[in-house]
């Protein structure tokens, strides 16, 4: 079929740009592939994607595959409603790029550009673990925290494009100093750093000497992903980490539910490899911080399904279905 | 016109029902209007409810304005999809009461049944200080807080019909105890309970001499209200009192729109009386709380303008609109 019209999704992160290609029509089935390092400043960044979506075009018609019609791009930042990118505080060098519509005139094809939570929101919603779920969050425990809200099946981004940006939420004013300039942000307790912080605590404290001797002796050396892996193999101090860990994951949930009480979270991001281990005790306290839990249904609470590609596949499919 | 078709709004409050039966083409216009104190019981209210649309009913029919041919409800508690309350905790003795079918049922007319900050909100959003604007929220700062969200210019009341509840947003896990059974919910620092509270510690602290000595000299006897009066007048110590509370409120105004982004917040409850001695703080510390906000625009803040007619007026409205 050389003449589908496929989708090009483009997941633009701090360290990577993951390219995708795949029929709007079968967002799970095969897609063709790309990925380079992000480059530094906004020129490089531009050519870059610009070449990511000709070689898959290039690569499409050669195996018959179909063409590239249409463009999605998921940015690590704030994306203004017109498809600028105003602030990617992981992106360097990068401020007031006009993403959407300087790519829309290089590749001359439709472009719709989001924030990445938003993005990885749509795909999952559409393709993943939130599907026909009409009132989801997607929330992505990773450096640091993102969400995407879908409501009445339609993705919420506020008035001006920034909405989600729940890693922000003050849940302790008297909390860690946050790079953003505040103290307290949900993200400094519950994403994939966070971790890392409990984990050294504990380690300072002899709470981890399993995951201390594997790292080589120095509890500063302690990373989120040593106790994650230390928890996922029974260590008793590391699973004492995810349960306080645990607690200010679904303490800001319950702030989420209580606000937009939605059918489901979709839980991604990198600590998703954690599993039941992390969810169970998830739900467990989501449960009891929930407002008036005992007379409502609190969210299901859920593993995102796309891993990595959901980005991709959303934006991809935001290029289509706008 | 004998024949116009009228809206009946109902807005059910913990202490008095408040009914306004209006032409929905011109939902500013001029309204019938009864008030009696709430019931105690569900049948009790059910009766109160329904004698009170027909008693708006006679009378426009008497006057010649119309009938009544739609009834909307908001009241203070949980309402599921179904229009059922399902636990409203000012409400004495009604639990799981399906008050839309019960209504229309007894009334022979469509009923809609949603929680009071949702009626006003929507309320606020057709005829008030929301006019025109698809993205916001209205948050009302009364005994306790509540909000209801616009965005594309429709309601968002989530999977089960209970968004909105962000009075028990916790925004410090160690503050004070919250009759919900957490700590540090949001209207622990920044509803009317929560400005009394703060005033009687600065009359402890001797810094409200005025107001004690107006309230007779105990400084247990200080409550909003006289706060809020005194800061209008220009009391140094009460002005104090408010900018403190200005700062609670702004911290949660600044958490909503991190993740809502709305382009207006519509203040209403009680505390609106203060007017700018309340906004212009509050404007001030959400520009400084609010995440990238020397990137992005902040949030309008406004206060209500439909006074306590907002939820009969929305509740009417959202009969006819659904």
């Amino acid at each position: 079929m050389p003449d589908t019209p496929l989708a090009c999704g483009l997941d633009i992160g701090g360290t990577k740009i993951l390219a995708q290609a795949f029929d709007p029509a079968d967002p799970s089935g095969p897609a063709l592939e790309q990925r380079v390092p992000t480059p530094d400043g906004d020129e490089g960044l531009l050519a870059a994607a610009v070449s990511m979506v000709r070689e898959l075009d290039e690569q499409a018609r050669d195996e018959k595959l179909g063409r590239i019609r249409s463009v999605g791009v998921g940015v690590a930042g704030l994306v203004d409603r017109h498809g600028a990118l105003r602030f990617g505080p992981n992106l360097r060098g990068i401020v007031d790029v006009p993403l959407r519509d300087r790519l829309a005139a290089e590749l001359d094809l439709p472009v719709v550009v989001e924030n990445d939570a938003t993005v990885a929101t749509w795909g999952e919603h559409r393709a993943g673990a939130g599907l026909e779920v009409d009132d989801l969050v997607l929330v992505t425990l990773g450096t640091g925290i993102g969400a995407g809200i879908v409501t009445r099946g339609l993705l919420l981004v506020g008035a001006n494009g920034f909405a989600g940006e729940v890693g922000h939420m003050v849940v302790d004013p008297t909390g860690p100093r946050c790079p953003c300039g505040r103290r307290g942000c949900w993200e400094r307790f519950a994403s994939g750093s966070a971790l890392g912080r409990l984990g050294r605590e504990a380690a300072q404290a002899g709470q981890l000497g399993g995951v201390v001797a594997e790292v080589g002796g120095d509890p500063e050396d302690v990373r989120g992903e040593h106790v994650t892996n230390a928890a996922a193999a029974g260590d008793e101090g590391a699973l004492e980490v995810f349960d306080d860990f645990a607690w200010w994951v679904a303490l800001g949930l319950a702030n989420l539910g209580n606000l937009l009480d939605p059918q489901r979270f979709v839980i991604a991001g990198g600590l998703v490899a954690a599993g039941e281990v992390l969810l169970e005790p998830v739900r467990r306290y989501h449960q009891h911080l929930l407002f008036a839990s005992e007379r409502r249904p609190a969210a299901e609470i859920v593993a995102a399904s796309l891993g990595e590609s959901a980005g991709a596949i959303g934006a991809g499919l935001l290029s289509v279905e706008g």
